[in-house]
């Protein structure tokens, strides 16, 4: 009934022609998709920024939503190109890994390796992203069975985040994204705060490493501080960041991503 | 009949996800939208240049388009969601001012604010875009009306965007924007200029603060001047423009958005 | 019974509302309508990278497609706005040469200069892209003939992309395009080095002015190369190109777009 939906999430940028060729190859097979980007600006190669901003996303679309990730320094080598299954939605990309976080998120159903000799076109080797990934979901979109379009598989590259956890009476996590403002997104769920009975108004004392532990109050929103000032609050991605009101952590702190981090109740 | 369309104007970028969990979420509520941005690049927080950008961008619109515009460094604070029904468009997005000059533009109507204990899901206070202003939007886009969204209210902000004026025999003005081209555009509509008789091919005397006033031609077209020339001319919001043909005025006269300047003559 | 679509290629950037506004006034004049992007960030005034990504994209666009591609450092001017008819696509544009290399891929079927006094609204002369482009786009999505928006001519400017070719022994080419993983896009196509007996695992002799000859692998893949290892491929658009495993072969070089450069085999 409705137009069914194809996301796109690369690192191809939007200064060159990669995205839209991909498109017009999904357009060209399934010209009712409904195309939505999630982002084309994933720093090269970064797979764990491809893994987070997919997980992130990937719950508020549409049933249905056919989700298209490449970030694949692999390309043209040994790596499988994956269909990945999941409750009410499927992925498409390369096996390195960026795939899986989402669809566990969702609820993992099935994953398929794509057998690319039934696609329709000589393919080249050096871009997968339309000559493999993009025909695959245009016709995945438009309603073919990813059995028909691959065979199962139980071997393929497992999550690139990692996951936090409670050391030495600390919460241990890592800055996994830091967005355009500044923000720096931990992998530090909801639970583990709870489990240290953090609250609104908590002070939290957050150490980087070979650096001067900060002492910042757990608030629910950027404006709750002062113009400026550092705080901490459960993110849109539903984990712990470090962020400052109007301002960005990120330089405030000098801190990026990979980096680790202890979190306890001041 | 047609597919209802929802535009979108925010300072969230492109390289998080925040725009694709908006686009997510109006898709899941209303699949006919079709969904056009405006920009993602407003510089953060400047309220001044979302307002510029939207009132210049609304007009050129189909009837019944729902923009949604989120520049919201209050976001979680005291300030009020709104829906501003205009003629032939309705907008959704923060008490901030960026709303009313596009709506005054097209013909204001009423102002609503949202009752968001109306809307369906638990909502955080870190992003009333995907989680209050989308929602809403993609409902009014599929037919709801505002006054089923929200409570009619008189008290709103206004215009962020200043008024030029007639001061000592002058224009005074004030640059609103400066784009990608390095064009400086100012709030000095056509009928300011008409008063003090200005044509094509008039000599303008431009003063900015503590500088030395400049004598430049007032033109049709950019290309109309040298290579390099700097040039005045009515540009395609229907302002004068501070533009060099070809090359950036911005750069050469060192000359950026809040700057005063006047007008004469030459 | 599909919906046509229309692609749009510009160096207007993404941070000002002006491709916005030519989607606007496209929506309006015909509303089943489907936008793709190709890109907006090229180089302002490039010509040349305009018409080679042009020519990358549209080859993969559905049958119908109408391309709107304005690249105008001309507006205003005396220039002529432009319909070129091409085998399954129609290009709207300037008349600077951008439209030709990729209508002629396609395989060029006739010119016509619009005749923008058909148009429906005043128009401006400094925004001939929303003025008088995207409109006549517009109509030519839903289905108006392109004899009826312009008359014929024969006069319009050439090709903008140098032919590459074989003098004293060597291939003698040029860079026609960087892209953002630092790939170096040559304009030097399969044939002339099937002319050479170029095969994968040869060695190429690649030099540039006033430097070092390098020796580099010619191969099929980019991963086939060690990570930074310089390469030369057949790239994605069918021209050898000079690029580096996971890292950027423009940066290694210090080469740019423009550059000649010599190829024979080592």
């Amino acid at each position: 009934m409705g137009r069914p939906v194809v996301s796109l999430l690369t690192d191809f940028g939007l200064k060159d022609s990669y995205v839209a060729e991909m498109k017009a190859v999904i357009l060209s097979l399934c010209p009712r998709a409904s195309l939505v980007d999630i982002t084309h600006e994933v720093e090269p190669f970064n797979l764990r920024a491809a893994a987070y901003l997919l997980s992130r996303a990937a719950p508020w679309f549409p049933r249905g939503t056919v989700h298209l990730a490449i970030v694949d320094p692999g390309v043209g080598g040994g790596r499988k190109p994956l269909i990945v299954e999941a409750e009410g939605a499927v992925f498409v990309g390369p096996d390195n890994g960026i795939l899986l976080p989402a669809a566990r998120k969702l609820g993992l159903k099935r994953v398929y390796e794509i057998r690319s000799e039934k696609l329709p076109k000589r393919f080249t080797e050096v871009f997968h992203g339309r000559d493999i990934f993009a025909p695959t979901a245009a016709r995945l979109a438009c309603g073919v069975k990813p059995s028909s379009l691959g065979v199962e598989t139980s071997e393929f590259v497992e999550e690139v985040i990692p996951q936090a956890k409670i050391l030495e009476g600390k919460i241990r996590g890592e800055i996994v994204y830091a967005d355009r403002f500044g923000n720096l997104v931990t992998n530090i769920g909801r639970k583990l705060l709870e489990a240290f009975n953090v609250k609104p108004g908590s002070l939290l004392k957050v150490s980087f490493k070979e650096r001067k532990a900060l002492t910042v109050r757990f608030l629910q929103a950027y404006s709750q501080a002062e113009v400026g000032e550092l705080l901490t609050l459960i993110g849109s991605w539903g984990t712990l960041e470090v962020s400052a009101n109007q301002a960005k952590a990120s330089e405030k702190l000098k801190v990026g991503v990979g980096e680790e981090l202890w979190v306890e109740k001041a």
